[in-house]
């Protein structure tokens, strides 16, 4: 189908609000956060020129990472393509990836006589790390050639690259993953992962000699190693050139690993829109990453998910202005505040257009269910996109 | 699943409105020409024994020709199979396709100095290319033993077919595609295809020869290269005896490919009930293809589309005395007004049978959203209508 994309100028915005679907809670007469919020802008544009239905990440019944709810979104198999662990928490760190490189997730913990007695290191405080990770950069910075770059991140956490050649990500983990268990290294799954199991078992011993004086930190894990995933870029699929907004780091980094162009780190909401319009002429495909909802749904902070989408809807109008041939709202996973995590309930989608089949339904989970795009698969949504914005050819003769 | 088949004389209609979907019409209070249409016969039958869903010919998003369009309605994956554009092109102008016959369509242009300068040769009048196809025909009949077939169509246009042993169909086009450009001859894509690539190459040479002193039509342009599809027959799939009746050589052609049988080629609505009657007892199928909804579609005439509902609405009576296990109502694809042309959304569907959910909705787009058979492949449809034919056996013990 792929030999059916046709050229052409017209604009196609992807506002994803991250974690929107939500279900009915029970606290509050049974409405969904979407359904409870003061939207006009949003309903107007569904009742006036809106196609609705549901988006389902992966499969009935599975509960997506933002990995495969992205990658879908943007019309990758997200079974096929994978963005690993490791990948995704040097990305959140706003760290520069590379081609080949080897990342992984990293936090300190306590060691005793060879046993993980706390996995967590007593959650040291961020500055503590800070702390240790800026003496482990200054001391560890490379080994056999191979350059280390860290970066701190929350309490004990922090993230790691080792940018090098031909270093592997089948590796294990190296990390017990429990309490009171024996502190264990990493192990090669294939022959061709011996040097980079060798490289961060050096690593590790170095840094266990840094840490052996600290009373609680004296210790690392490592685990979700991960390369830079080989995935086509989204330019190369779908022949659209595609810039990525997002205030959060991570999503920004998805988009670079899709080879979306990322011009700038928007602080707010309006930074957002301004480089939309200053951007507006060069790109067809716009990315639009709103963080707030989901953190709101994982705090199951109900009126704060429904304050989110209200200060979405705020913005509408300085989006819609730009008169896109497709305006599409959804998220990439539903996060319902019920659960203070991530759902694997189909995601609310509206496709705003002018080629559509109008549904003329305000926009929210229950209204979905009967929309006329019925429940899809989140890849597939793309192809409807492209279609809507007129850069599909016809099929056969 | 085609080993739970069974055979018994149940009658099964598919009524085929052609590009019968459409959206909704701002110029004519939202409505889709199936919701303006009176169509009280049609609506009776839905209210009574109707059950309603959608069908999506190719996928989400793909915009159909006709030949995907059908070969899905007869349960064939049009992925999988593949009706040509120059076998589509003889089918259209009536001309008789045998097996292992290489089709191509044609049209003629004017070249100048090696350059064709117009590729539709000033769009010259159609009693023209009847003239000059006649001369061809007369002086090209034959070449290395292959017979060569010329029918003219409209304006520039004509179609060729030409019947010998081993000719491929693996060619590339003898058209540069644009205007402006060098004449090219075709080239073989295979070295099977080498035998066929020489007889074309001659055959262009010889028609040039006979233009060389036409002021405009001085060159032919070939296209489309495609041989009979090697499909196996509806019968074979289905145990069905099948008869298409079509006002249009395109539909009865494709229907042939198949291996339907065609009676005659009728004239009007009237005409295709009195052959429908006629062969009743001696089938068990029956492909009636309507072409004015298409047509009205194409041309964005809202009220023509409405009309052409109208008349079809006019033979239902006609159709349903005969008392057919299932009488199933739907299209090839959409053409909405709107787009002036074939859509990617889904066709309505209605389904006529005694054994069904009975969904009780008058048959329009928005209510076939909300019907029991919901939104399904178009190739899957033919399942159904066997399972209400009570054609199917049970799967499994």
């Amino acid at each position: 189908m792929e030999d059916l994309i046709l050229t052409n100028d017209n604009k196609i915005i992807f506002l994803i609000l991250d974690g929107l679907g939500d279900i009915p809670n029970p606290a509050f007469s049974y409405l969904t956060p979407l359904e409870a919020a003061k939207k006009p802008n949003i309903d107007n544009l569904a009742m006036k020129s809106g196609i609705l239905g549901r988006i389902m990440p992966v499969g009935i019944g599975i509960t997506p990472g933002s990995g495969p709810g992205h990658l879908s979104l943007f019309g990758y198999d997200p079974i096929q393509y994978e963005i690993g662990r490791g990948v995704l928490e040097v990305l959140g760190l706003n760290m520069d990836l590379q081609d080949g490189d080897l990342a992984a997730r990293a936090n300190f913990c306590t060691v005793r006589d060879g046993i993980v007695a706390d996995r967590r290191a007593g959650r040291i405080e961020t500055r503590e790390t800070e702390r240790l990770c800026k003496t482990i950069s200054e001391t560890v910075s490379e080994i056999e050639g191979v350059q280390v770059i860290i970066k701190p991140g929350k309490s004990h956490r922090f993230a790691l690259i080792f940018r090098g050649k031909g270093l592997s990500d089948k590796l294990s983990d190296a990390d017990p993953h429990k309490d009171n268990r024996p502190f264990v290294n990493t192990s090669p799954k294939t022959k061709d992962a011996e040097l980079a199991a060798r490289i961060v078992n050096t690593f590790i011993t170095r840094v266990m000699e840094i840490l052996k004086e600290e009373k609680v930190a004296n210790g690392v894990l490592l685990r979700g190693f991960s390369n830079k995933p080989g995935i086509p870029t989204f330019s190369h699929e779908f022949h659209l050139n595609a810039l990525a907004i997002a205030t959060y780091p991570m999503y920004r980094g998805i988009a670079k690993v899709l080879g979306m162009d990322v011009k700038e780190e928007p602080k707010d909401y309006q930074e957002m829109i301004r480089i939309l319009k200053e951007n507006y002429s060069s790109y067809q495909f716009f990315f639009l990453h709103i963080k707030e909802t989901d953190l709101a749904g994982e705090d199951g902070n109900f009126p704060e998910k429904v304050k989110a989408i209200e200060n979405v809807d705020a913005i509408i109008p300085d989006i819609y202005e730009l008169n896109p041939h497709v305006l599409v709202i959804t998220g990439d996973h539903s996060t319902p505040c019920p659960l203070k995590g991530h759902g694997w309930h189909p995601v609310p989608l509206l496709l705003v257009t002018k080629t559509g089949e109008r549904d003329g339904m305000a926009f929210h989970e229950k209204n979905c269910i009967l929309g006329s795009i019925g429940t899809i698969y989140s890849k597939q949504l793309m192809f409807l996109a492209l279609a809507h914005g007129l850069k599909l050819d016809k099929y056969g003769a």
